[in-house]
């Protein structure tokens, strides 16, 4: 039996899964710069690496992610200026959503869970989904009534004060605020954890924009930019943060799947 | 001299201020449910007033407010449910921003700060900025260069920790996170201070969901959303912690505009 | 008890309201000059104003008047090229009019009036609300049948030709035609009439385009714009022009809404 | 030599008109009903017979009509309730004349003119043009600056009092203001004039809605709507009305023409 | 009794068609560069003069042809560099599409068919129909079920072996491919049937890109265009494959529109 | 040094590759049913072989494949009906290539190589990259003039007729069209050369749609489309068949690639 990646199963076993009420989970994400250390790909290699193993437990369906995101920022990841960095216009990916998961729906998915690692995606998921549900596309084909859809926008609003605390409890400047953690503790943890192949471990190295305003300036200047694309510390990363950062976030996204949606076991 | 508010100058008045100097100072709110004891407008009305006190310490110009805003969310502000709420899709609110900062350019602002007071409209006030700047409208008509737009997209991110204590401090839960902060400490006693007429105090109330979940949920569960539209404590809200946080955030605009813009003083 | 601006009111207000049969009353203008005696808001001030004399005799709830219309033309509102005219593109509008107008219907409302003032608008709210209508966001959202949209085009359609030679019997060059009849005996004798605040008397003249042709160029030359932005003979407005004008337009478009909305008396 | 129009002319033929100086002359209209004694195409077929006689005087190129339009209105063209109305939503048609415009332009016309003969693509035409303009579409290839596009969006401004009183002498009711006047005296004698092989003369008659409100209603009353889709008199048409207007109009629109763009005289 | 062009008819005799049962049978083309024999026309002419043939067997109705269509490809038409050719944006022409197919269904036909003549609409057509499918615009108004849509993307697609065979065998270089065949045998052929007025018989003339990749660039070599338009063989070109020809493809279409919508017989 | 796969990439790698005059070879195609033996990602899988067996030879980049595509087509693909086929709107797509093809010139490519495999995807690339050329996107960051853009939209067009009789000589219907050849002998050929991991053998069966016309129908009649989603004969693959076309496919793209685009050897 193949699975659960979509793009390795057939029809019928995309069929089978959909009737046994497997979640169609999908990761949507970003092409982004993440310093010297870390490829482009970690705003959907990290949740797709979570979804392979969430789908040790529950029965889900992962589509094929969505590799391009929103518009890179300066001030959460360090804007376009950066080669590889590779965007989507906000209304691109908002009609990206909503004919993904209306898609998703007409093909007999009764539930689906959009898993988000790019801040700049924020509000453009919703939008997605609303759309598609105004446009009729999230009713079950089988007349059961709507489709479920969940939105893990940020999966940092998961974590408890304590975790919080392990994970910058040695960092020099401490929490920095979610925007400028990129390509920093976190990221770079997990995918020591997850993807360690790609990591370039000699190249990890801390930086930070000289200022770091609450506003956006445009025109950016260059102040406000880091030019390794690393926006705080990265060497304070670990294995050991990692694995235990998506230990916790495998547990708190089962149980929350689990909970809203209520899939069988994986199979 | 009339202004600082655009609708109550003459196409003279504005063009001597652009001239010298003034920023084109644009809130971007929403028509959004604030419970029983706010009215809907306090999503754009908050910035307006801040706007105001802003305009007696640096020239400014003051545009119409954008008294709608991007969809409202039911865990950030009870969800389209509720009467009165009145939202615009993501693409609509796009475009207005497009066309809206490029016409403020063409009318011969060289600089321009958009003060947001709607979470929902985070990502989306950006996009707008960016997609005038890529269709050139954001080129100083006189040819000198880019015009300088600032986006002061989420204000409290301006708040120190202290600050966050004061404001937090006696609530009995603490602070619950910006999200469900609707209608509650923060907003409410901002309406004190700024514009106590419109405040019912009498109805004054906690309230909260029954669950707060760190994801949405289409259909959303009636659990999800707090009855009365307040998603937290309001009952600790006061004149005096109005009075307070909206001087520190007038005095952190201020300064905050004077250094990236750089506008003469009032006239 | 607050209203009728929706923005003063909350939600409970607001869906009172709707449940009583009131009428949303929602007024469209735009942001354009309007002669250095008038100030930019004279297209959407103006309708405001009928709007809060309306709601003394009918129950109508006032959502915030749309302050951003349609690109002004040159023969029309002089044109983009006057500093502080900020103008939507066709497009946008019609988003913004489908979007509101389906919020209002979503809200509870079962009638809905717009009322527009600014001649480039035409057919954009038309279209607005037939995109709403074909979208289903028409529909009551108690299943009771279509909510009812009214759509004042052009008020002036109202006017009698008695009305008319009042309104022009004293101007050298007669009636000038609608499109140029801006800033001029209309606009300057109602807001002489509404809000005298605002109209800076010793700056009232006449101007008028060098031509005025029975087409438009592109690029507008020169001769096809007056230089002030007044486009006819602004002196011939009074007081007492503007107070029977506005009185009558009151009386006609009370009539008209009860005739074709029904809405109870003002509360 | 083949020409004017441009359907019947190779790209050669084109290119060297256009290097000539010739003016591309494009008729936009509608595919809307006109009553049981006129067909579906008065609206496009009305200004390609006016154009193909201006084009005896001067050089233009007359690319295909735009059959096309914008969504019939009830007061103005009857609505969408009548078999073969087949009308174009509003962003559809602005999006053509965009192209169209620019396409014309890139195909070497250093001028344009667009002779409209439907009301309810008012303000659509110019936001097409503006749109081009926007892009870029409207620079000559050669380098040579701005194309020129002329508008001609309602040939009726043209006209005078004294062809006003021609015209409508005869009707009992007088003129009732140009929505009304669909498929009435105006459409009907210019029809006898210039395509008198579509008309259906024993199937002329008069008839008129109901009431003539001043405002449009959503869902449109069955008493706003005339049974036979003639909106006011058709009986008073007449050839000679037809013939006159029909010169008229040539005249005008020649001189205009020849003023705005200078195009060289017919070959 | 007029017909079956619509533009030709009225609303009650295409009112009475619809309900007899006629196909709306509409074309869409192009306006496009054909070499310099053929008139700009050839692919909005030739679906329409097919059509008319068809129009004398099937009851049908023939909408306004389309008489532009999308982007033109320098591979298969030469591209946007010639003279005359005038294209649409492929996003304005799927709207098109939309807006006349949901427009034609709510006229109440109960059977379209849409017959395209220009391979850069591939795709687009299906597209246009599908918007108007899921935006519940063909549905029959009579509550009696869906709309049938046909459509006929490439009419080649119905040609045998044998026939083409005869088309090409005394071609030097035998059948080309489709996207080369452009102004060449099979076109020129067709028009010197069909409307032979508009061929020049005299500037019939082989030609050929330099070079025909099977890939495109961007920006265009210039040996990738052939100079004067024709993209193969005109000069084998001949009136009695025109007439074969088009009697076969009349034959096909009739056969085939007979057997998916079937139509009464010719009126 | 990681590579060519843009996803396994850190920004500064992408940048030297860039700067080195790399080619970036993006793969578009779509998540399709390929009946019950080849798996959904059939169209994004094949050409992302392809290419990671071009980056051999020539110095290119692989961004993140498109998995989705335009909506699949009944008569050559299978359509909306089956589980697991997940399709964009034909103008989600249009901005998705518009947007990374745009993004790619900003991050410095030179030449960018578009490889679809996907016929519903024909015209869409095109317009996506026309639309990012008439934005300014495609000009080089460093003044440099235009990128080079390559479409391969239809890689069977590079094909001979020796190499067609050697796919389909065995096939009891010889060829039956490329729409039909789905999921059949070419496509499961070159699957069990370039990922026989992921055919099903024990699966592959022939089968076909009960009737192929000419033309589309919608609705769908069942006739129309095979009950497997196989559209022809799949039996007749083979191992050897693939590899032979495998490589010819990678020769000619290859040699296509460095004659039009010039990239330097793989590093």
């Amino acid at each position: 039996m193949h699975g659960p990646l979509m793009s390795e199963m057939t029809w019928p076993e995309v069929d089978a899964a959909a009737r046994a009420g497997a979640v169609a989970l999908w990761s949507v994400g970003a092409t982004e710069q993440h310093g010297p250390h870390l490829p482009l790909s970690v705003d959907h290699l990290i949740p797709l690496e979570l979804s392979l193993r969430i789908a040790r437990r529950l029965h889900v369906v992962i589509p094929p992610p969505q590799a391009f995101g929103n518009r890179s920022r300066p001030l959460s990841g360090g804007g376009p200026s950066f080669p590889g960095t590779t965007s989507l216009r906000a209304g691109t990916l908002v009609q990206v959503v909503r004919d993904v998961v209306g898609q998703l729906a007409a093909g007999g998915f009764r539930s689906i869970a959009v898993l988000n690692w790019h801040g700049e995606n924020v509000n453009l998921l919703h939008e997605g989904i609303e759309l598609a549900r105004e446009a009729g596309d999230l009713e079950r084909p089988d007349g059961g009534g709507p489709v479920r859809v969940m939105l893990i926008e940020r999966v940092f609003n998961a974590f408890s004060e304590a975790e919080m605390a392990f994970l910058f409890e040695d960092a020099r400047e401490g929490f920095p605020g979610w925007p400028a953690e990129h390509a920093a503790i976190m990221e770079t943890s997990l995918m020591l954890a997850l993807r360690p192949d790609l990591v370039r471990r000699e190249l990890i190295a801390d930086d930070r924009a000289a200022v770091r305003p609450f506003y956006d300036l445009t025109p950016t200047p260059p102040e406000h930019v880091a030019a390794s694309g690393v926006l705080a510390e990265a060497s304070r990363a670990s294995v050991a943060k990692g694995e235990r950062l998506a230990a916790l976030i495998v547990d708190r996204l089962t149980a929350a799947i689990s909970e809203a949606l209520d899939p069988p076991a994986a199979p």
